[in-house]
């Protein structure tokens, strides 16, 4: 298949280069950008010469489904939503990588702070994480944030069994800065971040109703979260450490079964004995999960871990590509943990 | 007055060395270890070339008494409780950084996996949180540990304005790595702790005693905290989010007033408008706090940051030593933030 | 092809298994280390639960010998030489990471201070440096240093060209830490490293002998360089910096001319028109080079970059593997440089 | 002496602040910026609260000189030029941390690309190197750049003792991230800088110049050195690696007096027995030189670290200060590197 990947210079669209370049089932045949245009990509960013010397063209969106089959949206929020129109009129599939076709219109607009996109636009796109969303044959994917994906895959399993009080979710999640994208601002200046470890939007995050919305699917009766983030002074990674009390005491081993029996046939999620760590996942699509819980408190400690941009963005919006059309799931994401 | 170092080529022990060389009523006479006798300190560490040349001397306790007025333990626990005994069966003075005369000998033996000072010994150690402990005159100093200090500070306010269901304290807890030690093991080496962030000792950490007994003198109704800690890829500073549950919601003003109205008076306590982060304490011996309610969940977020080293451990270990000599509170310790 | 790794627990080790796994031709059919024997690799590194799940074995060459075509050796310099005499007699091929092999006895002698191999052991290895070394039918490799990589790839084509002062050669070498090795000391400890650079083993690296003998080669006259090595704070990534006088002026472009007509047809060497970084090549195999000539000096400064653990160790090694067997050279490596 | 410091909120005015606060004969009197003008100095940056509550004012030389009795300007190049010309009319002292009062104006205006001051201005202005230049009763001190102390303070002792070929000076120089200013860039974002290792402005660098003119005071004959610079994942600190050939082969001992006897009564520059590394220095004022000699290549590897805030801004701008008006050197400048 051919595809297009629009916002290719943001670190979600230099991500789909890396991973479809090495992609057996799909050729990138145009990429696109607001900067640069007229210029070889691998000529702005040498790393990518003799990868990707295609050159960047500007946005236009019937030149692309000319060429290409598919478009990625790597673009901000905000942005993707208008670029996304005429694919969505044409019916011409669209895989969403921003935070603009996740939510309804009127969530969207008290989190974001943008005006939404049109319902009739909305109702179309399928919010799609990977392990519990069937995507095959739909055309318009709103691909999950990075924070959310983390979160949804812990908690998803405990919810379908019943097994926590519903008001008593705390996440403390913790990312790498290439989370906050490429734009400069003083909170990304390097000196500001290194050595140091930020907390912000305190019950701010646009990531909380996206998670809300998405673990009400297994229990409505889920309302809210406590939910803080963080930038630990690494380029990729999150940690999403979820704190829960159990309706019932579980061993160890109940709570193994209640993750196995969810994700053993998912080869992107591992479930793992000790704590995962960063390094677990760090250059893959993998999201590992481990859990210690406390009798004394009775609070459950579930740890997930993901390379936000992989598991946390290009790679699941891959992933999800593969299960759109029957491809292997695991086509062009057969990365190894860089580990080292 | 005249002071020892034991365990000088600790973490500790070195910062010791830098607060008091700046330090107008202390002067360094000894400083001991276990390796390099007969070196200067300064052969070994460069850096401290022309700043303390001091020989380093094997232990003696009964030389030290002869030379010296006081002497910091800054030895492992484990180690520090055997170096205690001669200095506290002759009455002299000792600041103990360790963890080894901080809990009662059943708690201790029980968390720390050692056996325990003796009762009589142990009952003459006074464990001093400098702002909370009134240590003038006492002879016998348990110097809090780092994680201990940057929660219990955290959390004392709102226990003594019993502002928080007891059972819903949950203190996920991040440190650098000097708060690990020098010994060598796979958990400290470079490429193992750079990029990375790892959870440790989930449940199993020896501060969790501390922290609970030192929280029961404000409120005997405390039972448990549930209480995570994790290794940042830094060298120094603690971050300690802290989430509990208010008894009745509360407006940011009045939780302000509420730590106001205990650390108005203490000069290194200090209450942010804003979430505290690393860069506003690390170089210093300052404890920041700050706070936000959400009224959804509510739960509030209380976020105290030190310098692991300095609050943590040598920094309070003179503000101790300061208070029980009646020196100025900030003597040696008016090092700003580095911030960069 | 079906391969051993010896050594796998190795930074080396494990670089090889996250290639061989990636590899159309390579089958990895056992795994060996010295300790945990019995244990699935993935259970010893939970990150390759799922990729790699073989069970550690004990070095047994027959049972090695037995069961594959080749095999890697990722062990230690001093460990390797006597892991390699079975394969050696029996003509089983090798493919050796460490600097065994690459000196002749007397310089191996004297710069690694070990007991060298014996002669008609080192007359059989052949030191490939992928883009210069035939090896095609060869059986036992020397895979080249990191450093020595690095440099070598950078000045070669300045000493075919005839282009530079023999004795000007001076090398300010950088590597990441993973070039050390995973061995516990307190040069490694995450604190030492940290916010720190290290220069280590002036005049004494052990690549000094490798890279003058390799440069020989192409310029008997060549006899010294000054080499030094420093410790980035980082984990991965080699930059060679080099300073050479040129006989006479030459312009950037014959300068490029001169380097491109030495690697026009190497995939995994490229010349940049820009000074290399190490995030141009980190993750893949590529060796990215770039320079500046300063007429006022007669300096030429020729910067090269590499991952040290691929085109410095593992992934030369299954780029020396193919290309004795025949297969496409980028078999298995052809992963994108992380960049972010 | 009341002082005020212009540009307070770059880094080398926030380093002035932190000096300047532990004084014994500076009080700040005033705080200037072209932001956030009216609000305390600690209300825009909380880790200085309790420390510095000053209110930040606009610039006004005329307020200035009525409160205060010398002013710091540690606002950028281009900048302080303009800032700097009524303090100089009135007779008032200056200490310019930026580079416009330290080069001739030709050689200002091809290495800045901006234009230069007046020549007359110009003309008044002391360049000061603390070892080396007499400052004593002058009034306007234009403070060295961070990388030309580094490099100065190395080579000079050598120019001194005519030990070294001058014609075969090679700089290997490195900084820290803060070098680099707090202006928002591609090159200052974090993803960009950590992990990594850039270098930049090869044979471009504003410090050549300054280098140069510094050492032809000391032989004239020296014409040009050889001079890179390159960004660590760091903060702070500066290593310059200088390489230069002997004259005639020196021991390791006749170096060591060559510099003992330049250094033997500074305080602030430490002849070290081992290569000094950043953390040897950074927290301080400290310059630390080792050095080692290769009768091989006949090459002399020189290397000096300082805190390029400190000995390379605000530090060696209070050195100046107190040996302006005949204070103790060290007044303000005691810290000790910080190590850990």
């Amino acid at each position: 298949m051919k595809v297009s990947i629009v916002g290719v210079t943001g670190y979600s669209g230099l991500e789909l280069v890396r991973l479809l370049n090495n992609h057996k089932n799909a050729e990138i045949v145009s990429v696109h950008a607001s900067k640069d245009i007229g210029s070889a990509l691998s000529e702005i960013y040498p790393y990518l010469k003799g990868i990707c010397d295609l050159e960047i063209s500007a946005f236009d969106s019937q030149q692309i489904m000319q060429k290409a089959d598919l478009v990625f949206l790597a673009a901000p929020s905000g942005v993707a939503k208008n670029l996304a129109e005429d694919f969505v009129e044409a019916g011409f599939p669209v895989i969403d990588l921003s935070g603009d076709h996740r939510l309804p219109a009127s969530l969207y607009e008290k989190w974001y702070q943008k005006t939404a996109p049109a319902k009739e636009t909305l109702a179309q796109f399928t919010y799609a994480l990977s392990e519990y969303t069937d995507v095959k044959g739909k055309k318009f994917i709103a691909n999950p944030g990075c924070y959310a994906t983390a979160v949804e895959l812990a908690l998803i399993p405990l919810l379908k069994a019943k097994a926590i009080d519903l008001d008593s979710v705390i996440v403390d999640a913790k990312s790498g800065l290439t989370g906050a994208g490429k734009a400069l601002s003083a909170s990304s200046h390097f000196v500001n971040v290194h050595d140091n470890y930020v907390t912000y939007k305190l019950n701010r995050h646009q990531h909380i109703p996206e998670i809300v919305q998405e673990l009400q699917l297994f229990d409505s009766g889920l309302k809210h979260i406590q939910f803080s983030t963080s930038l630990l002074p690494v380029n990729r990674g999150i940690m999403a450490t979820c704190y829960v009390r159990l309706r019932q005491p579980l061993s160890q081993d109940a709570i193994r079964d209640l993750y196995q029996s969810c994700y053993a046939d998912k080869f992107f999620v591992r479930i793992q004995k000790e704590l995962p760590e960063l390094h677990s996942v760090i250059g893959s699509n993998f999201t590992d999960i481990g859990f210690a819980y406390n009798p004394l408190t009775n609070v459950l400690t579930v740890v997930s871990v993901i390379d936000n941009l992989l598991k946390g963005a290009a790679g699941q919006a891959v992933q999800n590509f593969n299960l759109m059309f029957g491809f292997d799931e695991t086509a062009g994401l057969l990365t190894v943990p860089s580990y080292l």
